[in-house]
């Protein structure tokens, strides 16, 4: 068994807050994420997919293909997106880095398993201080 | 002559456009960055400040003073804030990392001046990828 | 279950040597690391903490607490300091990374359960060619 | 149980083909790595190493010694060299990142016991957005 | 005027050797890149384009043009081969990465001009340690 | 011209205060580097160097040689010791990164110019966020 990981970026914007909460209520739980007007972030985005290397190739699973899924399946939808507004698989959630990566799981699982690979890990960077993992359960 | 330079981080959303201009037209001439729904970046800031030093302390200038005016001058007024709405300093002007710069140098050259230093360079890094400096002149 | 990762940076001096040994035997077991005059690094802190999203806020605790616990229990202990001589947590061992990686579990472990997480490793980077993980057991 | 991970670099050419291939059907497989003239990378190797930690001296293994290991049994071999032709413990595989692992693996696993510790993890970034890793599972 | 500047990157084999030199002569002058086996790097390419801000954008010129520039002329002929036998604008001379930077130069600065900026420097980062620039002159 | 970059490391003690001063009135100047039982960092240290391209090999000067002189000259002194007491080129100063930047000069300048190039700039990275830079003038 081999991992195998891909980084890709993206920039998007987003506002940490609760509908039904004040702004001040809504800063209490988030901070300045909170704020009305949306910020945004660079986001670092890495896919970590494990499975036994074929003995002719040498290879798991070709990374240009991981990378292609990737792009059709999360990057055309968030880069230089509004994460509350305009992404359908955040839809009805909070779009903090922890949905995100839940999310993009749930997203990549059925079609890394196509490509012949199995998920391993979900892994963003919002900053270089700040890092969210998800491994599936 | 020397050249000392302090590192700091935020957060913003902005959007490239032209009020005048279609989506259509602003997406020809700022691609996607031209999104009506906004996205956003972590910006990396370079501050470079030049003097002499002096011989008894070894120093040019103390890097806290140098940290503290970019707090309260730059990153009190764009972290996690929208910089096409929020930020007086960048009213009437496309958010461009390069009119971000520029307007930074101006915020910041007397400032500097009165630690006892001068300016030397503003530099941003909007992405790994895309870097702006500006020399002031 | 998400893994959310804190980074945060000090500085300090050290030395790594035996009471008992004379400079030439802590040489050998040590190496340059044993320099009675002491040196110091900047230490990379990594703090991982596992834990169940809440559905409604799409978070499992907040980094600012993280960040907060970090600063309280170790930074103000750490940051500037001599680890031999200064730091309560450390008296009676060798500071090397391994012992610092394992007594800053000790120092965070209930303060991180009390903030509704629970700790998962403590990574130490020494330099960018030497790192340290502990993850409790 | 504590782990340590020791970095080091080098820099290699490889080509990745199939012998009984036409240059299209390695293209087909392997993409642009299939170029016949030969391309490279610098290659970054992380090992890592877990173990007890020694009561007296703090430290599980010296990574003086771990680093020494790399070099004699790994770098020495690779570095500056042409991963198809020159390396005896890639001798009649496809020099992927995933047999890169694998192999270094086998090259290390004794020494490191016999050093005192229990290899962990073999990790090659082959690029900034290429990442592999092998648990010797 | 402002600075603006691209990160690109590619992976390539070179030698270092001069043709009439035996492979020992060659190891004297070139050291370890002298392998007649070929070897290889991820090479960084930094591209830095001078002039002034267009009032109305708040651009110089689009980072999207010059990118697209970067990768016909430069990227398209050395990404993933042989900079000894396939690269045009480095016939008859040494591979070196002193020799890359004058060769890029030539190859962008013309287009650079068209594009409406100067070119002012190009940077490439041979590996984390060997770095060269020109400036043109 | 062409400018060729080496980086090194090293990692050493200090501290900054000033021989007359009372504790209190040494944290005033320097703040938290003034802990009068010592604190540390990792440097990185970049040396540049500038010279004519030699139309035979396309180098200006090998990097090799570069580096040893600056392993011999000023990491021998500095590795792992104390800057303040052990090193004699920094003998009667206070050890600021500023001083460190402009003695570094001194010691590498004729040496840079006996093997064929001249020094340009010396740059030391004291953290990630605190930079210095020396021109020779």
């Amino acid at each position: 068994m081999v991992y195998i990981t891909r980084r890709e970026h993206f920039s998007a914007a987003h506002r940490l807050f609760l509908p039904g909460y004040t702004d001040e209520e809504n800063f209490t739980v988030f901070g300045k994420c909170s704020n009305p007007n949306w910020h945004g972030h660079n986001y670092i985005l890495f896919v970590t997919v494990k499975g036994e290397v074929d003995p002719v190739t040498g290879m798991i699973i070709h990374l240009r293909h991981v990378s292609k899924l990737i792009e059709e399946k999360i990057l055309n939808k968030v880069d230089h997106k509004n994460l509350n507004l305009e992404v359908d698989f955040l839809q009805g959630m909070v779009p903090t880095s922890e949905n995100l990566a839940t999310s993009i799981w749930k997203e990549l699982e059925e079609g890394i398993r196509s490509l012949g690979g199995m998920l391993h890990c979900v892994r963003i960077e919002q900053s270089e201080n700040n890092i969210i993992e998800y491994y599936g359960e």
